[in-house]
């Protein structure tokens, strides 16, 4: 479960991406994944959980799924345990050790779930965990940190794993995810003990359509950034869903 | 006043602007139009009052102070007749007038003013008429156009004038516009009628300077998109205002 | 054109929908309509143009069609010139006419587009006069109106025409019209001329099966209350969208 | 303290209420709670402390007082320890504790208070735990819950204890509680430890009173649903607060 | 109906106040206004029309109850014609109108209905033409207004004549108004064609008396200032309605 | 590092000042508590961690940083351990810690870092900390804190220490702080191992010198209250910022 050594002066910065549980990656936005891999970015999941509390499922049968779909998402992936399934707190202990993480990988991008309370309490938690630790992992005197150098990362882009965890506060930015479609799609398919009784899949892919239809592409994945973005220039904003 | 014929195929897109009165654009934009021209993209102004009902200035002066800021910006400018300086009106055949002004350069990216309420009332009903000609520039049975092709613009970006002016409900995208300060600057004090009575280019740099220090640059000018934008990549979103 | 007479004694009050162009009911809420015309409601259109200034389409075609669609959802329908497509203007008049509709035919539900801004400028303008008319029916003494007693209205509901149309400061109430999706899709499907350059009809779907999924039903439509609803007991309140 | 047995197959489900302190349920929605209890609702209140911080009152004075203005309002009552007044915790633990209190009643209908931070601390955290509460319940595989049956209620809906706690981000439903206020204040003013030092029943009377003047009715009740509501017909919502 | 001349160097600052309809300013902030010209403050009305379209009142009752009321509340009054009520228009005509009597009066505050847009449509549009005239009066070229020198008032602050009408995304300043409920209640009942359908002075006190007890008072009204207010100290700060 | 005893009959009320480290509240709003102990008012500043995790400085050089600064600034400071920096907790615990501290100086006036989440988390913490210690003060029942008498302060307001801080949902307060700029740049450079990496003295002069070109002032400094402001008289409002 531990991730490939990386060389980060031959390679784009790693792609970090933490989820609450085994699946919430993938289908929150196993199609970025998916489309930032394929363009030969690595990418890294922190699971931090192994879903024990879910309807469906056993521990290791969801560990299992979670490692077969980061592989089909062309990700690594390792996991942690903040407390277990449903169970997970928002403690400093906990946001030190996404920021041991995040020092170690050194990424440029940082993916976590948004923070709209009105979700999973493990999705709000880790959202914040992760906001936390990537402010703590710039500290230079942070005692807990210090055996590694600091990291500032440059940006952390929220994903929401259900519609009604899309902030209504702050403007989604839309990723053209059409050209990965058919590898998130069996990323999600791979977990197949949270298929049994919710359509997830079809869920996640009709959401991808309606903001493709919104962008003039196939599929689309809306993610809402923590921090204003910072362009160089304007040519860089020369795309929005104007579509209807 | 009649802009520089282009020619789209040797060009990128003209840039185009708005403003209701004469330094409208200088003082909410200008830092951003001048970082464009110096990169060779063409721009253009469309300004929709002389500035008639000002405190300061008559209306040849403020025009001819128009006319060399756009020049020290690197632009062309032309001058509406929408009913004159505090006498702006929405209604369908001014929006009709800016869409043929759309359909005749055929822009990717369009700026106008916020639609913020509590400013100037001839900004807010300058950024509605350009939303709705942008809107109306692209559809094909519209009797008043129908002697240019229709065009669809990439981007509608809106600029606030004054801090009361940006929105509250939208993120800010943040432009890095550190290069082109000095010609910034040099184009808001060409309206020297303006500069008598309030302190204006300050505003604007210190303004300018508070965005810098947020994204760890020199200066920086914040822009409000009207839709959601799209990007290939998240290598596109690996810059945000993490500073503080 | 002219509506079906209607003896209110003998029938549910009439539904009274209104729409800037001939396919903006139908896209925005025809789910709704069909839902509640099979359960025995009379429902009757007002739509606002004649498509004059689309892109595709003839203003008779768009009629017929018009015409053709809202005979499959079980609604009559008339047309109103309020300026033609493009150039709906927001006037008095214009408000009284719609409020002599109101008058009229005693509904006791009106349908509108939302006020969300960045839409077709049209959908704005009809939202915001039927909400004028609907206070303008109940006043008494308004003189252009006499010749009809006042009339005031139970609930204004709006309907998105578009994603972008959704208003982010209200909340939702989810239609469950999965019985009624044939016949909503034979009404969008009859506007041929709108479907020949977007796919409007996939984008309404999936938009409607979205909120389905989130509410546990095959389809859903949104709809947005104007005015706080009031309920005699919470038995009418006990059944949300919390799928996920 | 021991609710009633219910016989669930007989009686419409029990309507279930939380509050932090023996006297929220009742300034907050009592008069919504004996609304449904004369329509013959079983209603049940969950009291997370014993109000043992107030400035007037001892613990088992208003432990007195909430039975019997729950006796008044007709319905049953008990009573948990979180920690005590003014020192109630949003842990993983205490929500667990109320899931199980779902999962025993499996009520349809949910009230709690809302969740504006600008409130009494413990006010916020019951809110919280029983939006955690009703996710745990449905969850099939927490381990401290497996000795009963998951539960999903229908509807979680919260009530504001002051004007201050009245969420600006959502629309409000309001509930006539006009037949309801004799038995709703005759139950507040039960509460007579905490009538020493302020008006709160002339507080809640006055703003029912306001919400009354809005609906059309003599006294209603705001409340604020934490999803969006899903409805059969329009015949649901035929009923909105337009009065001026 | 004209206004006693005011010899400004004697007096404090005149309190100018617009409404729409010929009770407006009584009902929506008649407790401030009695207020301050019992602390000797002089206040004048401007009414943008005689209620001519309203159920109950002819154009002449309506205007003599307003004139009975300014002099109850020690105001003076006068009228103008914008189109009459229920046709009110936001023109530049209008908002010069509106200026012209701000430069004539050159008031220090201004009081306007608020801009929510769910209420009468002619409280919004005089709210709106307020806030362009106090702009306007300040240009010094607007050529309607040349004949009397530009003022620029101190502020703007709004009123709010029905619940409904309470902004969400701005901040209530509550004003304690206990000693002027007796006057305040003396000028709404001498609207007497207004109080035969609707409870309009129970609904206004009620409303403030919610204020009241919020604030530790017997009665207060909330206002909604336009822009931020401005400090010399924070003991100006030092009074918050904190009461529960 | 004690407070100065105080005899409240003598002074005005001490304002009081709360921060996560050592120069939170220089940064933050040290122009306002220059402008007050000018003019007589105590000032006394609860530091809650001395800094361990920053950067820069170790935690004697930043106690002895914040200890001049506060001289500097007139005002007395102590300091708190609630876990160290970047350890802060929000527990019952640490509220009534600063419950006690409220309840010993009985302020009118406390100040606060604002509650916007996207900031360092221990400015979050100890804005919340503060609003929950302020209610805490005052319930007379509250057993850790019985020793002193209930204190009810009259005034909660919120300070942003960085331009992300600022709150979008309420508005802005501006003090006016001109003739404090000396002493405030003073106490901020007084920070001088903060100073090495980050050009924060820039930063708030810069802050402070927009809100003064929009209030007419040289500087103004932005607060936020946590509850509606309550007045005697319009006359306290009688300055906005309306310069643009």
């Amino acid at each position: 479960m531990k991730p490939t050594p990386m060389s980060p002066s031959d390679l784009p910065a790693t792609l970090l991406a933490f989820g609450a549980h085994p699946d919430d990656i993938e289908f929150g936005c196993g199609g970025v994944i998916a489309r930032e891999t394929q363009s030969g970015r690595p990418a890294h999941f922190v699971i931090c959980s192994r879903g024990e509390s879910g309807t469906n499922g056993t521990p290791a049968e969801r560990t299992a799924e979670a490692q077969k779909s980061a592989a089909l998402l062309g990700a690594t992936c390792e996991f942690l345990n903040l407390g277990g399934d449903a169970h997970l707190t928002h403690t400093v202990a906990h946001a030190l050790q996404l920021a041991a993480i995040i020092r170690r990988l050194r990424p440029q991008i940082v993916l976590a779930p948004t923070l709209v309370e009105n979700q999973h309490p493990d999705h709000v938690i880790v959202g914040r965990l992760v906001r936390d630790a990537a402010r703590l992992a710039r500290y230079g005197g942070v005692a807990e940190l210090r055996e590694t150098p600091a990291h500032a990362i440059a940006s952390l882009l929220f994903y929401a794993i259900t519609p009604d965890a899309e902030p209504a506060d702050r403007s989604a930015l839309l990723i053209d995810i059409s050209s990965a479609v058919p590898a998130w799609t069996a990323a999600m398919e791979a977990h197949t003990t949270q298929l049994r009784t919710r359509n997830y899949v079809e869920l996640q892919l009709t959401r991808a359509r309606v903001n493709g239809l919104r962008s003039g592409v196939a599929h689309a994945t809306a993610l809402f950034p923590n921090d204003p973005l910072v362009f160089d220039s304007l040519a860089q904003l020369a795309r929005t869903a104007r579509q209807f």
